[in-house]
């Protein structure tokens, strides 16, 4: 996925976004800022990051100029993946100043999550660097971000594990609870699901794992092990099914899980506590237009 | 602000997050979990914190054991604001096993952030116990999710800024440059703004705060200034104007702000960086229904 | 407060007004004109009249010619503002005749209410003119145009009092029996209310004003006073609060008030009752494009 | 058409109606009204009424009520219909005072409105009381009431015309001029028009009359014309097209017009200028709930 | 009706049709499609059709396109209303190769669901030509896709009956059972409905006919009757009713009734049973964009 | 997936369906049927077939009934699944006759065409009766109606193929021109997709199933072959990958196509072609309310 401006869906969320914040105007900018005072700002990271939402941010500021029957520029310096350090500019905004204050908090708080999230998913693809193994995103999003979240974890160099409960089977221990057993789940889920879906079990031990691979599921997640437990289910499957770790893990741990030689880690904190990143907005002058 | 689990617009977001998770429908429970499977589970904390959102989260099992055609029963063990250890039991669940986990990952996405926001908001709050001063959060919030992080804002202690830039003024550095001056500034807000409204300027310094109280305001924002320096401005002030702090202030440093005599520090932090306290639902046993 | 013909909120206004009235299509216009057919017509006013709504009648004219997948020219020929005599022509359009009448209905409908709010609101301008009082609105708007509305109040020259419930604190009469009285409603609305709202409270007699003002309020609102009794009001008042004046004043009373010196005079009337003026839409003539 | 408050649109629409006023929320009552207060208010007319939309008044506040997970009683006392003089009362609510106080303004801004309008239909279905003619309306409505507005048309004594353009066919004089005159606009309507319309035409005078009743039309809008020319116009048809009169008629002309036997007459003013009725809420007494 | 590409109806059907099959994202497309992927493809007929649709269909790619951010070009080779043999090229597209797959299965979904309405209709409308009589089509439409089917009627040379419950009344059996009988039933249909709607009442059987020929009704259903009973319906009726012919009818029996002189014959195949014409997409070549 | 009528999902089209059709209202109904009558009715089948629906359908009565602020009971007596003969009950409705008259031709409108999904599917399966294949459908379904077409599958027998374009990925011969060729596609589609997903590619002839297979694929689509080719298909799998056909098969070929041991035969016309079922509504009795 990559985030398009002309989306419906992103137009729709974005613009839900601004009407939380503008709610019946900006009485401030309205009261205080000339309709014809036409100025630049630059958009600036406080603190180095991997840039996530640029297309976003860039609709914020759009959209909010249409409420005003005005047109800005918005002009990217660094575009989405790229790494800056404090200080660096990632774009220039040149044109009403009304629009660009009412639509800066708006942006910002966009912006300043989705770098987060690039930025620590970077870090941990980073710590993985020369293994075979992939950095996954989870489910555990911030509620009417995941998709947004998500491709940020792109961006960080991650990839994405299922995007709803409607794209992947995933039988998890509760299911197996609730189904009386992997055997009954397994026969249940190839009955019951589309064709199309892989079926991947939870198991919390060995044993279980074996169970699962004999019942001929194709990926296994292997639920809050230690790496020596995690290479010794590396050995035991022998290449058949495709292997995710999950559960604990975090920068300091994540190469040792990755030299196991499994195929996914699958990390929430890049979605459920990545960092805010520290972002500003500068404005350079201001005249008023003749 | 109470959250009303009744109310439109948080009935409408609830339902949208749950969308956004459940897609076309949970491919895993409805092919796995047999529909008359019936059990119990318990909501639990993993680690101490203050209860935000119960509200929310029962609604989300309720809305979808209504796509069930089910019934089930949320039974709140800890209410909001209660202060709870880890291994403690928030609510226990009752009913059909399909919706409880169909549910599950939204409703644990939702109150994990709202705890994470009551929680750090107490902090501060315990911080400056005994002194007159207020917490207070900002506008940096989540997109989405501002009301009912401000909501958990309260229930950790704190107290609520603007709820968006129709329901207040502040005029900062930007809007300053904008309209050519302090002076040009108030004249503007006084004369344009509905006269419900408190004006309230940010200021950078010393001078700035003398030239906003000389212009009449009735809240000064005192930006980035050391805690000597907003003594001073308490000083200056005699209680003509609210007094508001801001600025790169963290649970070391809050207490010190405190004790200058200011009326709010306003936190960012507590909505754009509070940590996802980890919960979790376990299933206790399960059943096939007669 | 400025329409925006190309904000969401008035965009998506209109578009449903237009829906009201054009259902699944204009039947008479869809069998009786020739596509093709092309014309001129002219928008008049029929009794003198300020002029408030050109961007939002123009806007029906635009949305309902995209319908037909034609454009037509909308000019206008007096901007809001303008005051005008009877026969005056406000705008021309010109383009395909079938979306101009199918849209005609809705635009007049619009634009003859908000003429008519701010032509009433010019008259009790003009009445307190050479005081310092200003004329405001109050929420006793026709549900659906509150924001047209008030934005037709300030093209007359009136001011707007509090757009929603939720933008300013206005403690009436059944507050104060609800609170237990004026002391503890005035406690409670400055420990619950943000910040950035001033407290207003009605006072149906002088007792009440002077309590009112030991209480500290920032604006007063006298419900029901003979002018006599505002003029005593003013003394007492010395300055400190914004006084507000409202209860049956009309076009004959509401100078003698403004004499006494009262920063604000709110009347109803202003909306719930503003005359619908006259307009029409003369076809000048009609030819069959090539 | 009877105002059901179940129906989707109708609650569609109040709902929309009080989140116009509502906004974020009610910071006044919230903050000052405590949330166990309870009471009992009498809704009142204060000047004399037909009484219009009292279902749509009593779901403001139901829908307000659940907002606040409270429920509270809306107990009728006149219906729709009723003819009440200055200071009855029309409902009595009880219940929680937060929500009735939140609701108030919404609900007396739609029931004032819709009284307005059945009380001037019933004071013209009054003046032509003995005749053959109704009183109709026409689609000079207020955008977005248009339902509601004809709904309380017929509580006065009224008749409907057309709901919008798609469930009538009226071919006005700029149709004519569009079309190219009456023969070829009739026939191009009875080509193209669906079978279960009937076509009604404008004429200005008594020759397109006639030419209009060789065309073989089945309602004929007799347009500004004076008492003496509809009676002949009468005459002329012999009862073969419906005859309905338009234009400048008022109190003082109506009977006059209804004297020459016409079927309908369309009145503008019946929902364009209707008076908004004065209502007031009078609150009882308040108590704490123990 | 026409269908209008820009009439906001259709795009947010069409929309809504789009997101139904695209849900999170083309899976598919998005992996194995390079972005810049470029090249041209036809639309073409596998079977002879009357063409309809051709604008919602270029609708979908060019909405598709937008979510990509691209533009393609849909160049329309047959019109609306073109007869077609198999193997014509009814268009070509040319653009970016991603979002004509995304876009394909939703377009020619709907697209083969129209020039089946159409090419059906132009088969009854063939089968009586040189008779009086038109054939119309019933209510009996696709949930959601009403417009769109009875816009295609017309394409085929049909017209249209009633779009909805609400533009014309059409008293049937069970509406004389629930009233009392023809005479209670026209009686009350005459005072409640609104002047501009024919009342049409259906009949089983002569007798009927002549009952509610006496009560004046203006069109009439003749309901399952054979061809020889019809003629005589239309010698007793001598041109006074719109005399309509439904149930049973085929493409074998169609002229028969045509014959009698019937105005119209109604067929509810014409959208409940039309086939779904055999279309395909085929790629001609595919290049990257340089 | 089950149908519930409390699903969100499933109200709000079942909801827009009836406003498709009922518009401002039914005209005929509002005017001829006392408000008062009371009645019975049954719901018949007039053809043999497979039920499927009931829960929409007596979801149409039901919201309709609450439109007339009424209650009616649908009381069910054949299920989905049942197999009916012409003549046969599938429900009785009993209530107020207003209700069930509007809402009488949507419900039939949506239960015919379900009826006729799940009638068309059970013919496929039986031909099918005692092989291991499985009969599925397509995403050729009808714009907004493919959750309950798919659904309609199921109570056939039938099993579902992807529900959209993002929860299977199915690789078609226009994918592979776009993408350069098998292997690059699937190279492409392994490292792109998320990992839950598994893989089938479209294949013309036994070469391209052999590189297919080569790449590992895990489902293999036979595009338009004899049933001598897929037997042959079927040896050379070895039991590899999930073979599906499809591609011109009807009811007198799919049982030879089954006995080659395919997997899945997908069948467009279980959606695209399936007939509608001729249903009937039939009024008992009616009486007026006491």
């Amino acid at each position: 996925m990559t985030i398009s401006s002309t989306s419906p869906d992103v137009r729709n969320l974005v613009a839900a976004w601004l009407a939380e914040d503008i709610g019946r105007g900006d009485v401030t900018t309205n009261s205080v800022v000339p309709g014809e005072a036409f100025g630049r700002a630059r958009l600036e990271a406080r603190e180095p990051c991997v840039v996530a939402g640029m297309a976003v941010a860039a609709l914020c500021f759009e959209l909010t100029a249409e409420r005003f029957d005005g047109m800005l520029e918005f002009k990217e310096v660094v575009g989405d993946g790229g790494r800056v350090e404090a200080g660096e500019v990632l774009a220039r905004i040149e044109g009403p100043l009304a629009p660009i204050l009412t639509a800066e908090r708006t942006a910002l708080n966009l912006l300043a999550r989705l770098c987060g999230v690039a930025t620590i998913t970077s870090r941990y693809v980073d710590a993985v660097a020369g293994t075979k193994t992939q950095i996954v995103d989870t489910r555990k999003t911030t509620p009417g971000m995941r998709n947004l979240q998500k491709y940020a974890v792109t961006v960080g160099g991650g990839s994405n594990h299922r995007f709803g409960l409607d794209d992947g089977i995933l039988v998890k221990d509760n299911h197996l609870i609730a189904a009386g057993g992997v055997t009954e789940a397994l026969a249940r889920a190839r009955s019951g699901a589309p064709h199309g879906l892989r079926i991947e079990v939870e198991v919390a031990n060995l044993e279980e794992l074996k169970e699962a691979l004999d019942g001929g599921v194709e990926a296994i997640l292997l639920d809050n092990m230690s790496p020596e437990t995690v290479a010794e289910a590396v050995r035991i499957n022998e290449g058949r099914a495709l292997l995710e770790v999950s559960g604990g893990i975090n920068l300091d741990t994540v190469r040792s899980y990755a030299m196991t030689g499994v195929d996914l880690i699958s990390v929430g904190a890049l979605t459920h506590s990545a960092p805010s990143i520290d972002l500003a907005l500068e404005f350079l002058e201001s005249e008023l237009e003749e």
